[in-house]
Formats: C-alpha cells, sequence, structure tokens
C-alpha cells in the first residue's frame, strides 16, 4: 500500500448489482465513459430544472467524499415520477443509466438515467413520519454544527465531515495492522474484563451481573455483607462472591500487562481493542470508551521503542497521505478543519524526531523562561509532570516538530518502567506533536525481579495482586518495552478535528451512552 | 499476500540486535549460512555433551514453531560457564555466532556461538523463586494437558499449542482486515457500552460506577429507591440516575444495530471487536467474552450476503493455507490436533458452498431418518430450532461441505431479519461447516418500516427503545444485509482445536477472570 497502489478488486463470487461512485469518478470518469452503469446511494441535493422536465439528483454512496450528478428526464427516464417525490436529501436511489460528459459545469461526467428506482424517500414531512418531505430531516442540506451531528450520531455518517472522519479511521487502523504485520508482530487480543487493577491508569468500570442482566429490571437483588451497616438508601459491602466472575471484575483500562505475557513468548506483539476509564471528564480530549493501540518488543530497550514509535507513526502519516488524499483536501477547506493540514502532516514524515531528556527538556524552558520568550503558568522544575502547555511549547514553537522526552522522574510515572542507573528517573518516553500534545506514551519495562518487587513496594502495590506479572521476570526475563497510542487521538492529529467525540461512531462520556 | 509472498522488511529506523529465528531457518538457513548474526530467545531445550565440553541451546522466539540449535564450547565460547546456569528449558538467551551446516541430525543449519549471554534464568529451583533450577517451571520440558496451560495462561505462549493458535489467530484478524480493505468496506468501531438492549442476542453483563470504581474497595455506596423493601441480605431497586451514564447500561452482545447506522450511509462497512454474554455455560464452545466480525452491506439481498460470507470464509481458508503452512502441519501431527486438518480445510476451498432453505432442509432430514440412515433425539418437524447434531449432519454426511441454510421459520429468528413474501420465513442464513456446525448466521435485514414496527410488536419490543434504528427506516431506507462471525469459531474451524478456551488469550467464563 505504501506506493498508493489501489487495492486490488477480486471477481469472486461476491459481485453486487452497482458501481461504487469512487470507482465511477477515479481519472475524471474515463473507465466508464459511455458506458451502461448502475449506482447506488443517498441523494446529496435533488433539484428540478425546465420547468420540471429535468431532475438532477446527486449521488453520493460513502465510497468517498465525491457524488455522481444523475440528470433525469420526464420524457426519457422509467421511473421518473416515482424518484420526484423523494422528499430530497438523504433518499435513496438506483440509477441505472449511461455515463456521458457532464453538461454543466462542477463535474466531469454524469448519469443520463435510462431507469431510475426510488428505493426510500424521506418521510421527514411530519413528526409522525407518515409524509415524505425533508422539514424534519435532521441531516438536511444545510450545514449543521458538529454539536447538532453528534446528537444525531445514527445519520451522522451522512454527513461529510463524519463520513470522511470515519474513511480515515478506517484507513488508520488499516495501517496499524498493515504496518505490524509487514514488521513481524502477532496482533493479540487482551481480554476486555479484568480482575486486576494495578495499571493505576485511571478510575475503572465494575462489570457485574449482581443488578440484574436484564436491562429493563428495576427490582434487583444484592447479596451483601450482613455485618456491614445497611439504611435505607445505602447499601454496605457488596457480596462478590455471588458475582458472575466470584469477583469484582472491572473493564480494562490497558492492554500492556496482558500483551507483556505474550510478548514473552513470542517476541513482538501488539494489542488494539476498545479501553475504558470511568473519568467525570467533560473534555473534548476525553472519552469514556476509546480505542487503544499497544505494541510490546522483547529484547529491546527505550531507544529500539522510540525507533518502532517513530516508524510506525511516519508510516500511518503518509499511509493518510497517499491514500485519503481527498478527504485530507476536504478537511483543510472545511470550515471544522484546518489551514495548512497537509503541511502539518508532511512536516512529521520529513524530520527525524527531536530526542531530549526530561532533565533537558526542564533545562530548555527555563532557559525560554529566563530569556522571556514565554511565561508558563506553573514554574519549569524538575519533577513536575509537565502541562500540556509546556508540551505543545517544546513541539511547536522549540523544535518545530514531533519530540520524544525520556527519562522522567520515577515519581510521576509507572511501577513498571525501568528503573534507571541514577535511581531517580525511569526509561520512559512520550512522545508529543504539534496541535496535540502528548500522543505516545511508553517505557522500557523493569525486567529485573527484584527492583520491581521494589519499585511495587515504594508505590503501595501489593505485589501479590500481579503474581503472574512477576512470573514473566522470574522465569527468563528478558529486557523488553513498548508504547501506548489513543486511536482517537491520532484521528485527530491527522484530521486535524478538535472534538474527540468527533472521530469515534458513538462517543461515550459521562450522562452519555445514546444509540 | 493472497500469492503467498513473504511481507516485506523496511529498512527504516526500526532496527533490532537481532534476526528472528524464522528468517534464519528459511530455506533452510541458506540466507544466514556462514554469517554472524544475532538470535535471541527462550530455551526449548538444554542438553550438556561431551563431559561438560558442550552446550547445546535449543532456541525459540515465537517467530514460528521452529527452533535453533545453539552450540556452545567451553573452549571457544565467551560466556559459556554463565549460559551452562540457565535453569534449562525457559531460561532466555542471546547468542552471537556463526550459522553452519549443522553437525548432528534434526536440523540443517546451527549456531556457532562465539559469544553467549544469559538474559534470564529460570528460578524453579525453590518456592520463593530465588534458586536457579526448572523443577517448579510450568512450562518445563514434559507434555502438559491442554488443561495444565490454561491454569498458566500467562505463560502458555511459551509451548508450541498456544504460540501457534496465536500465530493462527493474528493471520486470520489480518486476513480479515485485508479482504475487507481490498473489497472496499470500512472499519466501524461499534460501542461496547450500549444503552440499547434489544438484540436478544443473550443475557448481558450491566456496566457501573455504583459498586466504586476502585477494585479495592469493598465499601460501597448504592443509591436505592427508598420506596423499594430493604432487608438484611438484599437491596431494592437500584437507583441509575446516579450511575456514571444517568442510566442502566450494559456491554454489547452485538455491533450490527450500531454498524447498520454506519452502513445506511457508507454502503459497505464492517466491525470486529468484543462481545458480551453472561451466560452460565461451562462448554468448550462458549466464552463470557468473545470477538465478533459483522459486515453489513447496503443495496443487498441474502444472495449477496451469503455470496459475501462464502468468499470471506474461503479467503481466510486460503490465507491460513498459504501463510500458516508450518503450523498447520503441527495441528495436524499434535496430539492436540486433527487428523486430515489441511484435507478438510482444502475441501472448503475446492467447492462451491451447498445452498438449500430450511424447508428443504426438514425433508431431507425427515427423509434420511425415513430411510433409517440416522435417528436423532428430536423429531426434524418443520419450525425447530435444529439442534447441533442435525446441522452436523447435513453438511458432514448428507453435503459434505460447508451448507448454507436459509429461510427459516421467523418465530425462531429475530425481530429485524427481512419477512419473506410467505409471511411464514425470514431471510435469514446460518452458515454450517464440519466439525464445528454452526460458524456464520446472517440476514437480509427488514428496511421496510411498516413491517419492522409490526414484527416488533409480535415480538414484544417496545420499538421506542430502538427510535433512531427506525430512522434508518425513516429517512431513505435501502435494502441491506449482513452476518456475524464468531471470531473464536474461525480459529477452531482452522486449527482443529476443540475446546474455545484454547484459542483466545485470556478466556472468560464464569467463576474465571484471572490474569
Amino acid at each position: 500500500m505504501l506506493n498508493g497502489a489501489p487495492p486490488p478488486v477480486e471477481n469472486n463470487l461476491y459481485r453486487r448489482h452497482r458501481v461504487r461512485v469512487k470507482e465511477v469518478m477515479a481519472n475524471e470518469g474515463t473507465q466508464f465513459l459511455d458506458k451502461t452503469i448502475t449506482v447506488a446511494g443517498w441523494a446529496r441535493t435533488t433539484r428540478n430544472a425546465n420547468k420540471g422536465q429535468l431532475l438532477f439528483v446527486e449521488i453520493n454512496d460513502g465510497s468517498s467524499g465525491e457524488s455522481i450528478q444523475c440528470v433525469l428526464d420526464s420524457e426519457k427516464t422509467e421511473g421518473f415520477d416515482e424518484c420526484k417525490n423523494s422528499g430530497g436529501t438523504g433518499a435513496s436511489f438506483q440509477m441505472v443509466g449511461t455515463l456521458i460528459a457532464s453538461q454543466g459545469d462542477g463535474q466531469a461526467v454524469e448519469l443520463a438515467v435510462t431507469t431510475g428506482k426510488l428505493l426510500g424517500a424521506v418521510y421527514g414531512g411530519n413528526i409522525e413520519g407518515t409524509e415524505i418531505g425533508g422539514a424534519l430531516y435532521p441531516m438536511s442540506k444545510k450545514a449543521h454544527t458538529l454539536e447538532h451531528m453528534r446528537e444525531h450520531a445514527h445519520l451522522r455518517a451522512r454527513g461529510r465531515v463524519h463520513a470522511a472522519a470515519m474513511r480515515i479511521r478506517h484507513c488508520m487502523a488499516y495501517a496499524t495492522h498493515t504496518f505490524f504485520h509487514n514488521h513481524g508482530f502477532l496482533y493479540i487480543h487482551t481480554p476486555i474484563l479484568t480482575g486486576a487493577d494495578c495499571e493505576g491508569a485511571g478510575e475503572q468500570f465494575g462489570v457485574t451481573t449482581l443488578l440484574g442482566s436484564d436491562h429493563l429490571e428495576t427490582d434487583v437483588t444484592i447479596p451483601i455483607d450482613p455485618t456491614k451497616p445497611v439504611n435505607e438508601t445505602v447499601v454496605g459491602a457488596v457480596d462478590y462472591s455471588k458475582d458472575f466472575f466470584g469477583k469484582r471484575v472491572n473493564l480494562t483500562v490497558s492492554g500492556q500487562l496482558n500483551v507483556e505475557t505474550h510478548a514473552c513468548a513470542l517476541s513482538d506483539v501488539y494489542t488494539f481493542g476498545p479501553t475504558f476509564r470511568a473519568e467525570n471528564s467533560h473534555t473534548g480530549r476525553h472519552l469514556a470508551e476509546f480505542w487503544m493501540i499497544e505494541p510490546e518488543i522483547c529484547f529491546a530497550d527505550l531507544s529500539d521503542d522510540i525507533n518502532l514509535a517513530e516508524d510506525y507513526l511516519k508510516y500511518c502519516v503518509k499511509f493518510a497521505l497517499e491514500n485519503c488524499a481527498e478527504d485530507l483536501e476536504f478537511f483543510e477547506n472545511s470550515p471544522h478543519g484546518e489551514v495548512g493540514l497537509r503541511d502539518r502532516l508532511k512536516n512529521v514524515l520529513d524530520n527525524p524526531f527531536q530526542r531530549l531528556t526530561y532533565t533537558e527538556a526542564i533545562k530548555v524552558l527555563q532557559k525560554a523562561e529566563k530569556d522571556g520568550d514565554v511565561k508558563f503558568e506553573e514554574d519549569p522544575v524538575w519533577g513536575i509532570d509537565l502541562p500540556s502547555e509546556m508540551e505543545r511549547y517544546l513541539c511547536e514553537k522549540v523544535y518545530k516538530k514531533p519530540v520524544c522526552l525520556t527519562d522522567y522522574p520515577k515519581e510521576i510515572k509507572s511501577f513498571y518502567m525501568k528503573l534507571n542507573d541514577d535511581e531517580k528517573t525511569v526509561a520512559a518516553v512520550d512522545i508529543l506533536v504539534p496541535k496535540i500534545g502528548e500522543i505516545i506514551g511508553g517505557s522500557q519495562r523493569e525486567h529485573r525481579m527484584d527492583v520491581l518487587k521494589k519499585r511495587c513496594e515504594e508505590m503501595g502495590l501489593d505485589a501479590k495482586q500481579v503474581w503472574w506479572y512477576l512470573d514473566l521476570r522470574r522465569y527468563g526475563t528478558v529486557p523488553h518495552a513498548g508504547f501506548g497510542l489513543g486511536f482517537e487521538r491520532l484521528i485527530l492529529f491527522i484530521t486535524g478535528l478538535q472534538n474527540i467525540r468527533d472521530v469515534i461512531p458513538f462517543p461515550r462520556y459521562p450522562q452519555n451512552a445514546e444509540f
């Protein structure tokens, strides 16, 4: 795919009664010119002309952002009358016709329709949905706010912004699998339901059948500990031994600890799946449910890990530039998009990532403040968890490209990160990119049993809770490293969109699990 | 990939200090013969010879089932003494040496080690894990039962069976993404957390923060309805308005309803993610957490859907035969495997799937019983949900290949399946394969608003619950279809393994969410 060749289409059993709009419009329609073809999709717009003799229907089928102009003539097109009364934008059609050079402006080709078929009208004429009309159709032709689109997430893929975001999301998922497959990694499905709670990456959701397994059931029985107080509004301790798994189980916050088990046998693995945080966050940067990519490599140190991350990110950016050119152009010119989007992406490809230690970064930030170049809200002193404004200052103002910050103070990082020889810092890396800030967090793992046990103690973790994780160090331990990338952050990075709720099909956040 | 070419390895930043065993051993080692290379991995076996002058270490790194024999000589190899005291099987090494034609039997090449490095010994000598030795190592050289392996799921990827299953699982995931990408489908991540409960596919897990978000917390407060009775052991109704999402939320049992929303805009989509069933099932065919693939196609009928399923299954089988030959051979010859495995898979490729209606199948089954060919536990009468023995009889005895059974009685299928003109059956399909039984279930969807509403009523579903699903029919409805494939069933089908717990990294079932 790297050389941008179109994917092969095989001719097996799976035939369909249509040509995709994307295929029709490729190379200005030359492949299908003067041929009879069938297209199907939803009307972007419909328009009458010549006192009702002509009907123009712009059809989109989601295969690309482009639509095909279909021209129906009352004297030549079978089904003309039926197609006329469709409710307009959003109605679905199947059109059979001849692809001809366009008579009008704005497109190279158009379809002279011989048979038009209205598949489904828009019943937005009245609130009951019994009358054809566009008045109540939530995705009408007029420009909508992204907020409005989110409220109609079940229909928003019909809008250009979400459709383009979903095509790019697909391509980034495919690029991810292709990159890792081509480098000999195995995709490991780490569990979503977990009895472990040591990642400390965030608040967790409980998963239970104690509250009844039927969604509509409201009267439930929860086995509780009778020695604990119960009053009118609350119960005491829940007896998890009666739950489905016989103990408290949560939704995973990260597949890392689990994927390490398979790395320490298969050497190069990755996980790509949903993760969950029960944090009461209402920002445009956080979701309660999001997808994460976590590779893990053995016989590797922090430097190998950063090399992998840089190669992977560049591969994704290159894939997008080569395979999503039309959608990137759309975002660059859209009011919801970003001026200079493609230049920002090309900049990532063209330069080696800047690498420097946390300690060096603190000095750079202190100097910048001293020189009067910038004033941060917080003082940049050694030991702080860098706030977003400092991260962005480093990659946007100082280096103007992605920055890999390494070797953080151990106090602000996780127990499983390898302690450096200075015993003050750990072999961690955060990768910061312009526009987004932190996009990747990784580390070399502590593979020395005695050090790991000591770090657990220091951080107040019961090592027995992670006996199986320690076993990896007990039996044939190896140096290994990995990182995590929030997939939605990658999509924000590639599309230039601002709100994470716009790059996932159905966003989940506090008070919101609609659809 | 279809032509079996090895994946390209790019030479970018991502370099590593080793060659994979798979690459070394390819083509009988010819690529690296007489060259100095570094390999790293875990010892399958270690063995002394020549009165302790020689040490043989068979190293595996998970890149394939094969190992490389490393020969250390006390007079020639740096690090010899250190490598000698490793604890044996399971210890990890990095070996630098020259690849030479093997002096012994059983392999074409071996590594004459110049520098051996013990990365991690096996501390299985005593229960505290302070003494080097193999006595307590759970993955010791001797053959283990699959049950034993499951109990040590954090280490079982070091065993041949699970490693081979994971390599095949990876390839089937990659084949899935490649197949759909090459056919122009978009991968849609449907939500795991869902407020809807209309699929009726099974019991659901509740997801909540009412039970506390900290895994170790036992004293929790659950807001309850004070008008309902509370006694010492149970509470009454839970007040979900106080929960994270402000209402009862469950883990998804299927992404289908959600993915239809994106199909009805983007035309060809699929979802591939985890799904959950809170069923108290202890069989080797069911998991509480499993992965499912669900494509959905617009402008398509049941026949298109079956064509897609047949193409997809054949693509996966072909991919496995071409890319997993070594692991398939292993399973064919393993005591845990299946005699004739590859012939069974080739049979799937070589024949068009048999297609027949449920009604025809009932007649075939009745005739078989009447002719005395078989006696089923239940009578094969029209209207029953076919038990597994009848499904397997059809594909294993009657047609001896995959069978697509269509047009089932509406009473035993879901509300969203398209009602046929006979008004008795629905346009559903189950695909049955030898060894497994049902592997795919699909249908054309009911796209007519009035019929869908009536079906909801008949099946006691409140249509208001799925207002957004109905909206797809209200606004530009189109004929569409899709199917679901349980990914673990596919892996059982390809590997010949019997127990679904052996083909997923960490199986979850009642009373079990370890690791």
